[in-house]
């Protein structure tokens, strides 16, 4: 899966950042890395510190325009830390990352390094990836950007995992109705006390959204539940 | 909480890490730097590409040896990329943010950029922080690593969510015995079938086995089963 991830740089002006994205996607089992006019490359700084990462961008691939960039791909994820009133989908890094596992061909798309991506480049984008910061220094250089995705990715990458089927995740409309059942049924076998069910089902809650639940897996919740509620009678 | 953790960096010889380091601690509201022994600080290149991080580098305490700059930590966690043979506890670099949220006053430590940690500076750390990578190229860049570090120090920080206990987690022990209960109850309840319950015990396995589970909720899920398990009488 990470083989088919570009990761792809526009209008990078500091060669510094094109070896350390290289090295950070070897690092973490990425390779296809694309240059939309690139100021410097290939340059001799880039080349000396890539260490061990020169085939990455031996095989980067240089392109006049975003479009060619990311021609075929069928999810692309643009980062901004600029946040912006554009009609594109916000995830955070690891979001973006288990979203990215279940495609075929996506590409993650950083600006240059001041103005970081137009909004005319951020629209060719299906998703605007936010890393998240403090508020009032919020711009990562674009290596350390690079480097978080490439993290998110590596960590996120299902296919190291043994295989089981992956699914969408359950959306908040159902994981409400979810925490109103667990509720009701806690209730019921006495667990909670009717008045003042509050301070365990806030313990609940924050377990179940540490992370996303898919919607296989919450079927299995809700059909424990309503188990439990038959055996009741 | 962030306020409180230092990032040591032992022996830096590129001043191009020193101020990446910088920029990537203030994105995530580090500010506490300490640099043991640099081979070029102050250093002009630094302090012009801090761009914006310039007061975490003004206030960086520069000492003589690592014990220094760990000196009133309660925990120390040293990166390294070498797996080694020495009793420091490993833990990714999730795990270690998530511990490190739980204490006043704690060190990560990054060594020199060939080298690593020596066997001796990993011994004075309480954790070894492994950054998950491909095997066959595992060293990463050291702002690279700090970024990593940092970004998960800045996600796991519990202090800007709404404040709520947070305790040790589960053993795996504990986990073995939950998953015995948990099955037992599931058939009890005819959830499961007797004979083939490790498809969907596998499931939520995966779903409680992606985040760590702390024991409080542990001990709120097996008093869920114990409270199934009495109405049922």
């Amino acid at each position: 899966m990470l083989s088919n991830i570009r990761i792809v740089l526009v209008n990078t002006t500091h060669p510094g950042n094109i070896w350390a994205t290289a090295r950070s996607m070897k690092n973490m089992g990425l390779n296809q890395l694309y240059l939309v006019q690139p100021k410097f490359f290939p340059h001799q700084d880039a080349t000396a510190r890539a260490a061990g990462a020169d085939d990455v961008l031996e095989k980067a691939k240089v392109v006049a325009t975003l479009a060619e960039a990311i021609a075929g791909c069928k999810q692309v994820f643009g980062t901004s830390a600029r946040k912006r009133s554009l009609p594109v989908a916000i995830l955070n890094p690891r979001q973006a990352a288990q979203k990215a596992m279940r495609q075929e061909n996506v590409a993650f798309v950083f600006g240059q390094e001041r103005a970081g991506l137009s909004n005319d480049e951020l629209l060719c984008c299906n998703y605007h990836v936010y890393i998240p910061t403090v508020d009032d220094f919020s711009s990562l250089n674009l290596a350390a950007s690079v480097q978080v995705i490439a993290y998110e990715l590596y960590i996120n990458d299902f296919s190291k995992e043994a295989k089981l089927p992956y699914d969408e995740f359950a959306t908040a409309d159902e994981m409400a109705l979810f925490y109103q059942h667990l509720q009701r049924t806690l209730i019921d076998i006495n667990f909670l006390n009717h008045d003042n069910p509050q301070h365990v089902m806030r313990r609940l809650r924050r377990l179940f959204n540490r992370n996303q639940i898919e919607k296989t897996e919450l079927n299995i919740l809700r059909g424990i539940l309503s188990s439990i509620g038959k055996t009741r009678g």
